[in-house]
């Protein structure tokens, strides 16, 4: 078959991991005979430097034409970086959000893992990570806070800043149905995380959530606080399967399960929208201390890409070949800088990407 | 000196452990010669008992006539507690809300550290924690979005829910001053705490910290987003002296770093307003499911009223006294259930607090 996939390469190491996981879709194209045919979009610094703005109406449009699209990293912390051509409320980040807003990404998926061979980089203690753990973080993406109306604005001579948290039944709903369905696919169980003893959005948000999951009676629904959740995920991470939240909520635990896997450079991450479209990107930023020197981990990057395959393109074996292939090469003793350990063999960014396409 | 003290009890644990450290502040009266006049007040289920309400204007003028108030835990947990009887939107989270806005305590302190003694229960790798940490959080506690204006409506049939989020220069202004006073007594560094790569509230927020910053040349000022600090408390807690942030970032973040010192029965934490005044409280919760079983940890509690002779009472000697016979019972062995480990002795509530206040 053939399919048409969008690129963004992203800023910092963005375009080095993104190399990678062409090369390891090129391998999937061979063996199993399709054909993509890649669209190079622009965001984020690289967009600014072509058109002095991180995100254009161009991108948007050819982004739709697309079946998917796989990113890089997108983000620039350097002085240097072309971010800073821009005042921060115009930055990249704007990018971000406004084609998540533009494409109607709303549902977030951001797996957390434990891997077996990657256990010595887990930063907890042996015993709470001996069960192991593995969970989904279901975030909505483009509700809440960070899209809500904000102003700046004097008062008396003082200045004050608002911003507006805003959610609606239909919003919750959608991605409530979103988390059950992926539960039921996985150990059927769902951690709402609210805050629903202080904010009106998290009370409706618990009620709409437990509307839809009366539709689901094979899926045990509980509910935590934000607070306790973060809590939660240092002392005892084995407990939770789907956990499923608001935007910042979202934005905020996942990075923190991320951290807690030790493994942030292997976790990926799908953004979809109510048809089969979805943005692909790896969890992590985009590190420019390392960009350009062949170090970077493109594993969360090839995996993001075998998340396309599954829930895009419908291409779910192929999708499993990949996920197969990353865990040979760990069982194969390769690893890149960030999760090198004694008794492996440290390879670049290349030569990893290499390694995963040759065991397709 | 003659002091008059407010003594909320609160639900679950919380009177047993205040009672202990009540014991201990009457063996600092009777060493130093001070006279401490207790005043109970209600709130949470003690309140909602009495008067069907979580808090009383009572409680509030009868605080405001004390120097300090110490209080338990506030919460209730099983369906069973007074909490129940209210609808969600009218529960004592309100109570908690309403005395914090009340008496103006808008700086809350939480520090979290690793106890030397106590490292076997800190979540962390040996590696992490090799270093030891010692931070203390400055959360700002009677603005953001837990105090902003919310609806629930139906808008052409569907149900919204709006909160808001909103801080003003002086709001902004007073913590940050708090923050820096406090790290001039301690190693001079301030992180502060924000989302200003896309929140109108954090950029202001930023703005201030940095006006602020320049009265204090000898500290050393950082920014970070939050999903960041989610990550580094986890991976990296020893880079932070205090941390400065928004009542609801300060709410999850302190959490996550009071777990991840793996001693929260041992934390305490301070309400403080622009006078002496203050409200000190375990930073833990009211764990119903061991209350009224002697098994509770008082410590916190006795660390609190450590820090309300400090920060209220001006006792400095005295709450020096208090820490370090703290100190002096973790080195003796003792511990109570939830930080007790092998060749310890393991106490109950009542014998922690005897011991502690023994060693006066
Ligand atoms: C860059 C920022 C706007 C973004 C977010 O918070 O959504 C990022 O942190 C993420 O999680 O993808
Ligand atoms: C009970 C709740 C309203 C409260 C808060 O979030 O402020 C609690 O979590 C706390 O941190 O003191």
């Amino acid at each position: 078959m053939n399919y048409k996939i969008g690129v963004i390469s992203g800023d910092g190491i963005g375009p080095e991991i993104v190399r990678e996981a062409r090369k390891v879709l090129d391998a999937v194209c061979k063996k199993y005979e399709h054909e993509f045919t890649y669209t190079d979009l622009l965001l984020g610094g690289a967009s600014i430097d072509v058109h002095g703005v991180p995100l254009t109406d161009e991108t948007i449009e050819n982004a739709k034409k697309c079946d998917a699209v796989l990113m890089g990293s997108i983000g620039g912390d350097a002085k240097t970086s072309p971010w800073y051509k821009l005042e921060p409320s115009k930055r990249p980040e704007a990018g971000l959000l406004g084609i998540r807003k533009a494409l109607n990404l709303f549902a977030n998926l951001r797996p957390a893992y434990l891997y077996d061979e990657l256990r010595a980089a887990c930063p907890l203690r042996d015993d709470i990570s001996a069960e192991g753990f593995d969970m989904l973080i279901m975030r909505e993406l483009t509700g809440g806070l960070y899209f809500g109306a904000r102003k700046t604005e004097e008062i008396d001579g003082v200045r004050t800043a608002t911003d507006t948290l805003s959610y609606n039944e239909n919003e919750i709903r959608r991605i409530a149905k979103r988390a059950f369905d992926i539960a039921m696919k996985r150990r059927k169980k769902v951690c709402s995380v609210d805050k629903a003893n202080v904010l009106d959005s998290s009370r409706l948000w618990r009620q709409v959530v437990e509307e839809v999951a009366k539709d689901y009676p094979e899926v045990t629904l509980s509910h935590m606080y934000v607070d306790n959740c973060a809590m939660q995920l240092v002392m005892n991470p084995a407990q939770f399967d789907v956990i499923l939240t608001e935007n910042m909520f979202g934005d905020i635990l996942s990075d923190e399960a991320s951290m807690v896997t030790g493994s942030i450079g292997m976790l990926s991450s799908a953004s979809l929208n109510e048809t089969k479209f979805g943005l692909y990107e790896p969890s992590h930023g985009s590190a420019p201390d390392i960009a350009g020197q062949d170090k970077a981990n493109p594993i969360a990057t090839i995996l993001s890409a075998a998340m396309m395959l599954r829930y895009s393109l419908d291409l779910d074996k192929e999708a499993d070949a990949v996920e197969a292939a990353v865990r040979q090469v760990l069982k194969d003793g390769y690893r890149t800088g960030d999760i090198m350990s004694d008794g492996c063999t440290k390879v670049g960014t290349k030569e990893m990407g290499t390694l995963i396409a040759e065991r397709l």
